[in-house]
C-alpha cells in the first residue's frame, strides 16, 4: 500500500490537432475524440522488494547471533562463582557475581534484552514476509536502540568494575583482587566480551532497519 | 529532487468552446471536443514535508541541547580537581578525574560526541532545508547511534566507579572515598548525569531520525 501511494503516474494525452480553418465547414474532423493514454506505473519500487527482503533476513540471523551472545553474557556471568582452598578462622573467601551490584545489574540488563531478542523474533520473521512494513520496522528500531543502550551500559559498568579487579586502583587505595579471584576475573571478563559482541550487533541491527526504512 | 518527483502533477486542457448554434448552421455537433482535465495528484506525500520540516528543525533543537549537555560532562568531569586540606609528612591527599581511567575515558568520549555534534550541525541544517534528503539523514543515523553508544557506555563506566567512591565495596574490600573526597565525588556525579542526559538526548535523535526516513 505504501508502494502505491509513492508510484510515480504517467499521463500521456495526445489529441486530434483541429485545423480552425476547417472548423469553420461544415462539421468536419473537428469530432474525433481525444485518445487518452493513461499509463500508471504504480510501483517502481516492487522490484525494490528483494533487497528489503534480504535485509530482513539478515535481520533475523543477526537477531538469532545475538541472542546466543546474549544468553552466553547473562548465563556465564550469572554463574560466576569462585571459593578460594583457603581460609581463616572467621572468613572464607568466595567471590560471587552479586557481591557487586554493578554485575548484578549486568545480569538483569542482559537477561532483559536476550529476552527482548526473542520476542522480537516473530516480528522479525513478520518483516520477511512483507518487507515493505514500516510501522513494525520502526517499531523494532526503537526498541533495538533501547536495548542497545541497556546492553552497552551493562557491558561497560561491568568493564570499568572488571579493569579495577584486575589492575586496582592505588590513588583511590583500592586493590587489584584478581591475583586472588583469578577464575572469577576470567569469567567475568568473558561475560562483558559477550555483552559488548551483542551490543555491536545492535548496532549492526539498528542500520539495516535504518537502511530497510528509507525510500528508495 | 526528491520533491520534484514526487510533485503534484495536475494537466489541464481546455479547448476553445464551440457554440452548438453555430454548430448545427455548420452542420456538425459531433465534433463538440472533451474538455480535459487530468488531475494526477502522484503523491500525498507533498503536503506532509511539513511534518519532516518540522521533525528537521526539533533535531535541529535537540543537538544544540545535545552539545550543552555533552561540554557540560566534559568540562564538570575534566576540571574535577580536590585537594584535602591535610597532609601527611609523605603524602598530600590529591584527587583528579586522571587518577582513574574510567574518568578519563569519559572525557575522551564525551569530548568526541560534543565536537561529533557540532560538526553534525551543518548537516542538520540541510534536513530542515531539504526534509526529503534520504542519504544525508541515514548518515546522521548511524552516526548518532555510534555517538549514543560511546556516550552512554562513558556514563555508566563512570558511574559504577561513582558508585563505587560512595558506596564501597566491602567484598572487594574497596573502601568508599567519598567521605573525603565530598566535592570530587559530587563533580563527578554531576558530569555523570549530564552525560546520560546527553545519552538520552541522543536516543531521541535516533528515534526522530527514524520517523523521518519512513516512507509516508
Amino acid at each position: 500500500m505504501d508502494s502505491e501511494k509513492s508510484g510515480e503516474a504517467t499521463i500521456t494525452i495526445q489529441e486530434p490537432k483541429t485545423d480552425p480553418k476547417r472548423k469553420g465547414i461544415a462539421g468536419s474532423g473537428a469530432g474525433a475524440p481525444a485518445a487518452v493514454v493513461v499509463t500508471t506505473k504504480a510501483t517502481q519500487q516492487q522490484p525494490r522488494g528483494g533487497w528489503k527482503k534480504g535485509i530482513a533476513i539478515f535481520d533475523f540471523v543477526l537477531r538469532l547471533c545475538a541472542i546466543a551472545t546474549g544468553l552466553a553474557a547473562t548465563g556465564i556471568m550469572g554463574t560466576t562463582e569462585q571459593t578460594l582452598p583457603f581460609f581463616t578462622q572467621f572468613f572464607q573467601f568466595h567471590a560471587k557475581y552479586n557481591d557487586l551490584p554493578t554485575f548484578m545489574f549486568f545480569v538483569f540488563a542482559n537477561g532483559i534484552a536476550s529476552g527482548y531478542l526473542v520476542l522480537s523474533l516473530p516480528f522479525s520473521i513478520i518483516c520477511i514476509v512483507r518487507p515493505h512494513a514500516v510501522g513494525l520496522r520502526l517499531l523494532l528500531i526503537i526498541l533495538d536502540t533501547v536495548a542497545m543502550a541497556l546492553t552497552i551500559a551493562a557491558a561497560s559498568a561491568a568493564a570499568a568494575i572488571v579493569y579495577l579487579a584486575h589492575n586496582g586502583n592505588s590513588n583511590a587505595n583500592w586493590n587489584a583482587i584478581c591475583q586472588q579471584f583469578n577464575d572469577f576475573c576470567q569469567q567475568t571478563s568473558t561475560a562483558v566480551v559477550a555483552s559488548f559482541i551483542t551490543s555491536a550487533m545492535f548496532l549492526f541491527l539498528i542500520v539495516l532497519s535504518a537502511f530497510a526504512l528509507r525510500k528508495n
